[in-house]
């Protein structure tokens, strides 16, 4: 048997992050960046108001006060979008709104609130000639500076990151149409076994549907990959062969089969394996998921594999533990963590296996406190113990027994 | 002013989940049932072998050890996929594999390990006609029985489950090529304000590029809904009259708008939306997104409409707390919480607003803690505070200071 670490590291040690594409802004969501962004402007690119005011000159106002207002000549008006046709001299003020370029000359905004027209009633805007300013402000208030959000010239994402709506606004806001990101990788879905029929199929006797090609597909979309479904290969050399180079002639990066790779299987899965590429066959110190393959077939160019338990529980956490980390590698994410939620156990569990235990559990506030639960029967065949579970709890190899009570760190699955 | 609650609670009484349409199966994930799911078979549909090995009659062996086997005729094999064609008797097994239907007579199963095959060399597989049982295993052990997942007629999934992987297996085990889910709402973006300029023009003076657009349709996609971008409103009633009835015609379920709703604001925008709807127009007591706009518009069918604030982390940040949880609710879903992990401040903010104050952190672990800092100046023109941020902490508004030390409940942003 193989510790879950050992055989996870050799697999991750045949992925890569893959190759970059150009892709229009929005499609680079949840991708990564395979260029470095340097912006070739100030973000803002000029020094506006950050309210709707006066912009005036600082030392003019600096005894203003209810009581001894500072008169200004109103020179101007200007709204965002537009450049002041005047320069702000001592006496005088221009009308400016949120976003307005600051007029020359000024180096302040005073807010409506702090001059005559705020007295007056709401929405009158006439176009008046003198405002009284009404406190002293300091120099630079209410003003947005050049470049206070990014410089021109500056990195402002490195290579790596990962784009979220925050990324694409400041990418839209530096003028960037497409961004360079490490493509999507194609992962081939190939379910084995002659107990197996297609979902719309009726169920015969000793037949089953495939439900993992389904669980599977769902999985790659869910980590950012595209499947790429081949259906269901029988138990034979011929079939199981065309399906695997039918594969591998659609172009993919990762290739999933699930079933017949384990001890006691019959050896059609991995003779036709071992014919096609070279393979590991493990044990691997896990409930679920004991059995797992891996190795690289030889396509036109070498494709990796990942031969996955065919019951479906053990299917889906082989899943996680394996290919989910694969195929974020290749989208050239390094974070594969998910967010765990630290919750008090409400019954004991044991782990007699000595192999690390995935517990499907729910996880729920109560008070100010989350508590978790296992989803009950947690047989492998028991897809629905995965179905109630929104979480994940990771009971090591060397623990035998977990309290009720304890504290525990589930995984979040969404 | 009015309370965040106040107003997110006027704006969601205007959204239901939207109706229901059926599609193909992998469409429906992260989408929400409107159909109660109902097995027509048990799941698995057949008493099976959870182990390769011999199906055997418990009696038969129930003093069968190493020292003293039990040796029973072998009168067939059975595979899966595939049905026994004889009945085990008395003193008689069948060879059997994981997944086959355990055939009639036998009711239990014993694994290679425990009989003479599994003394021989690995994958040695002769037809044999006796094998010798070395241990005593009690009535059921190794067989899974049918129904132990699902019983037929048993409600699977309620109405308003949300369809993730697992739940993708399970509709797949039991046929559903197809499944009803509440649609994508369609989200009209509109931005307006004459210092905008698409996001591959050139900086004129005063002139901004359109981000929120962007920022917006991401959080969009993210969020399960279909952007409708209709690109700038320029600050005058005709054309943003035509670009408003124009997302109309394109059958939106929501419109967004950024920018023109404060209450300074020239009244362009004011006066367009309250010509084509019923609007209301909010300080909220939040910081950023002060300034929000909600109401209805009169199309084909009235629309709900949320005015944003202009500001790129006000737009978001509003979006956040008001067009997310809109959107999830036409979407069918219930649960809006992010995941939220609690952390350890490490720096006092001061909240002298008065109102309610979202701080973009960054939360990372250290040792068995978390922790978290702000992404440094808040202002809601610096949209690198979003960007660089992974988290949001939410200062209530009668809290006027957070110490250094303190524990801090951040909600995690993807």
């Amino acid at each position: 048997m193989i510790a879950v670490e050992e055989a996870l590291a050799y697999v991750l040690k045949h992925f890569q992050p893959l190759e970059s594409e150009r892709v229009p802004l929005l499609d680079a969501l949840d991708r990564v960046l395979t260029e470095e962004i340097v912006s070739d402007i100030n973000i803002p690119p000029f020094n506006n108001s950050a309210m709707d005011g006066y912009a005036v000159i600082a030392d003019d106002i600096a005894r203003a006060s209810r009581d001894h207002p500072v008169t200004l000549r109103v020179i101007g008006d200007v709204a965002a979008g537009y450049v002041a046709a005047h320069t702000v001299e001592r006496g005088t003020a221009i009308r400016i709104m949120t976003g307005a370029p600051l007029p020359p000359g000024a180096d302040t905004v005073v807010r409506f609130e702090e001059t005559s027209e705020g007295l007056e009633a709401r929405g009158a805007r006439p176009t008046r000639e003198r405002v009284d300013i009404l406190k002293a402000i300091s120099r630079g208030e209410n003003v947005r500076a050049a470049g206070e959000d990014i410089r021109v010239g500056e990195i402002v994402f490195p290579k790596g990151t990962v784009v979220r709506p925050a990324e694409i606004g400041v990418l839209a806001s530096l003028g960037k149409k497409d961004v360079a990101v490490h493509r999507r990788p194609r992962v081939a879905i190939l379910a084995t076994g002659d107990e197996l029929v297609a979902i719309d199929a009726p169920i015969a006797p000793g037949k089953i549907r495939n439900s993992n090609e389904y669980s599977n597909a769902a999985a790659v979309l869910k980590t950012g990959g595209v499947p790429v479904q081949l259906g269901i290969a029988r138990d034979n050399i011929a079939d199981l062969t065309a399906k695997i180079r039918a594969g591998l002639d659609a172009d993919v990066d990762l290739f999933l089969t699930s079933a017949g790779v384990s001890v006691g299987d019959y050896d059609i899965v991995k003779d036709v394996l071992n014919a096609e590429g070279e393979m590991q066959f493990w044990q691997v110190k896990m409930k679920p998921g004991k059995p797992l393959a891996f190795g690289i077939l030889r396509g036109k160019k070498p494709v990796p594999l990942l031969g996955l338990p065919g019951n479906p529980v053990s299917a889906m956490i082989s899943f996680e533990v394996f290919a989910r980390p694969a195929i974020l590698t290749m989208l050239g994410k390094t974070n594969f963590a998910r967010p765990t939620v630290r919750a008090i156990l409400q019954e004991e569990l044991v782990n007699d296996s000595q192999r690390r235990n995935f517990i499907r559990v729910v996880v729920e506030p109560r008070g100010a406190d989350w508590i978790a639960r296992s989803t009950g029967e947690q047989g492998s065949g028991i897809l629905t113990s995965v179905a109630r579970a929104n979480g994940l709890l990771i009971v090591p190899e060397n623990i035998a027994l977990v309290r009720a009570g304890e504290t525990v760190d589930a995984q979040m699955m969404d």
